[in-house]
């Protein structure tokens, strides 16, 4: 029992990594394969234990990929618009580089706005179409 | 501005799907493949929207694949022991199916387990040396 | 083993509630009451099983409070501007009534942009001093 | 615009406390006042900010009491069997103290276990009503 209870108490510590679920709902539709996908997400992961630039070899040690690999996905990701390399400064004035996923939130916002545009035409036609 | 404080408006009213950070930690280690990773993830961004049992074809809508690799993935993770189907009753009596990752969590608190072991064991070789 | 084991699957089956880290650090800031403070999550609670709109009654079942003492409080914060009703149309395009704590994150992240704004003053005050 | 969306990725930046949902169902059960569910809220705020060792002080400055005030919260919900302070070793072995919120999580499973008792007691009940 105890053995058991102690397993209850290691799961209530850990932490978890939070995942926008639009990002679930519309990264097919920005042509990002689900392996490009599953980076993103341990790019976030890391992001949740304060580590904001892994290295390739960080991440290749949690996927099924080399670090030139790794590499090469990044850079493509980069390309394409979806990450970006952010400097800032922290608490003691020091530059320090980190990966930022706003790329990306902007443009799965730029579908949502497109849907909710599309569904109120869809909305207003119909009602339109109930008067005549 | 007020376009932009609309999106903001957006981002802030969409819900997010939180996985325990030892998933991105440790599914390498069970010979869970990235593209099954990322499948497990969309089965918990599912039940993030109270939808408990999707059906492959709503997986493979947000997938890059067909109904039917998605039926085989499933069934391969349940056959492996990482996802089981399993059954509740909800408010109302109803009976009702649902996906759980609860074999997935047990089998990663089984390493979490076996790596405290372990570093207690080097701990305590270390101590030791340092007496010796 | 197998009764705490059943707790251990009931605890990762249980939802979390996601709260931004900014409003624990800055509501007092803003004269938000810690029982304010508390009645506001409770309401991103409710969210989080898609209750948008509790009734006074459902928030005083779980806090220490009257209907009535409840209702005053809501009152409260939606006259001091943290709090609105704001309306939408769900997917079978029923108009639903829903709290909405947009007006108070908007308000957050003013002080944020304010105590950046300030930290650069600071920064350069210290860099021109170093010149000089 | 550029104004606007530099907020949107401020809020896209920061964290997010993960609450038990359960916490905030049943905190009122335990005898928990309003007040002190929100000082073990702040308490997991700092967890999340990797700061799992508060000081009264810290507290005071996110709540509305005093140092003290938050010193005596603080031991009778050690006191209530709420809280504990428990201790750990970090990556480098180096010993740290903590507060830990588990004997909380705990004492709210059992009323959830108690409460899925008496829910299939009335269920049984329901069903040989049926049956004479």
């Amino acid at each position: 029992m105890k053995e058991q209870n102690h397993r209850l108490r290691k799961w209530t510590e850990q932490k978890n990594v939070n995942i926008p679920e639009l990002f679930f709902r519309h990264y097919k539709k920005l042509g990002i394969s689900d392996n490009e996908a599953m980076l993103l997400l341990q790019i976030l992961a890391f992001h949740s234990e304060n580590v904001y630039f892994p290295t390739p070899n960080a991440l290749a040690e949690r996927m099924h990929y080399t670090d030139e690999e790794i590499l090469a996905k990044l850079e493509r990701l980069v390309q394409k618009g979806f990450l970006e390399i952010s400097q800032g400064y922290d608490a003691n004035g020091i530059l320090y580089e980190k990966y930022s996923l706003f790329p990306l939130w902007d443009r799965i916002l730029d579908i949502v706005d497109k849907q909710a545009i599309h569904q109120e035409e869809q909305q207003k036609k119909k009602e339109e179409g109930e008067i005549f």
